[in-house]
């Protein structure tokens, strides 16, 4: 086994660590003993930085999130909500290799949150984020309850990465695209642009 | 520790005790000791009816879809396709304490069905069971697309449902039925009898 003195590492390195196992064989193998392995350094130099597993695990949670998010708010606006939806929308989805490892571990992330306060916390403040941000462009296309649809459309994009990412074969990635295609536009139904 | 031959259990017994393990501290704590101890049964007596790990929590992820298969089927057809999904539907929601324990496990066999084809098959059967039945509705109803309608109101479900659990503050069972019946006006958009 490679070890390293904790100098040579950081929290964003052993985060990036962690979701590597964690795409691979699940969140439950993210052990300290794991996650220090496959960093290349000491489990005292994890401990170092991270002294409670829950601390790994809230760190490393939180940079997913902020990859996603960072994605997802720097996606060009366009002048038809429908396409900057659809290009915000579709960074949730499993449409390649990377987002379907994302997908993966967000949702073990997710899950895990239901019994934990700290992932909990997380999870409700990235997907209010998400949700405003498509309230926002709901609101200014003139869409009928917009804050309702938002959820709507957050929770489909959630729903349909998960179901894809467990039945891939139910959810090729064209039908993927066709079907946040066709709730896009069910949720714009009554805006004043269309 | 309460042991007792492994005459006196099942594998119906055994499920319900792995079910009641990972509502309560994740499908991770399941393990065949746990699993044994929650039924007041001796390690052997599991390892008699399930040899293998991977075994044992495939029976319970079957008895867990099923009884979750049965739920929606059961539900009696209105006149009205909005009620009829609605009812089917909202069986998928954590609406009460029961559905609450049965979205974090079933969220999490689905996370877990991401790495374990064993797992995934018996998901893509219960998801495949579920829209060909809310497709058959909306194919009766006269909406267009049906079949891409009916995996949107699955998923926007699913999705509502594992968001709901993991962030409860920002999904109360008010906003949750309001968002369904939402979505469900909108994928019956359309419609003849609309």
């Amino acid at each position: 086994m490679r070890t390293r003195p904790y100098v040579t590492t950081s929290p964003t390195r052993l985060a990036a660590a962690l979701l590597d196992v964690a795409a691979r064989n699940g969140l439950d193998a993210a052990s300290v003993r794991e996650v220090a392995n496959e960093a290349g350094v000491s489990i005292g130099a994890v401990q170092h930085h991270f002294p409670t597993k829950d601390e790994m695990l809230a760190y490393s949670f939180r940079t997913l999130s902020d990859r996603v998010l960072n994605r997802l708010t720097n996606v060009d606006p366009d002048i038809d909500p429908a396409r900057t939806l659809f290009s915000a929308l579709s960074q949730l989805l499993p449409l390649d290799e990377e987002r379907g490892s994302e997908v993966h571990v967000m949702s073990a992330f997710a899950v895990r949150a239901v019994t934990s306060p700290t992932l909990s916390a997380i999870r409700t403040a990235t997907l209010f984020t998400i949700r405003t941000g498509i309230a926002r462009v709901l609101i200014r296309a003139g869409t009928p309850d917009p804050e309702t649809r938002a959820a709507l459309l957050l929770s489909t994009a959630n729903g349909l990465a998960l179901d894809a990412a467990a039945s891939p074969e139910l959810y090729p990635r064209e039908y993927l695209t066709h079907a946040l295609h066709a709730q896009v536009q069910l949720v714009l139904d009554g805006a004043d642009a269309h």
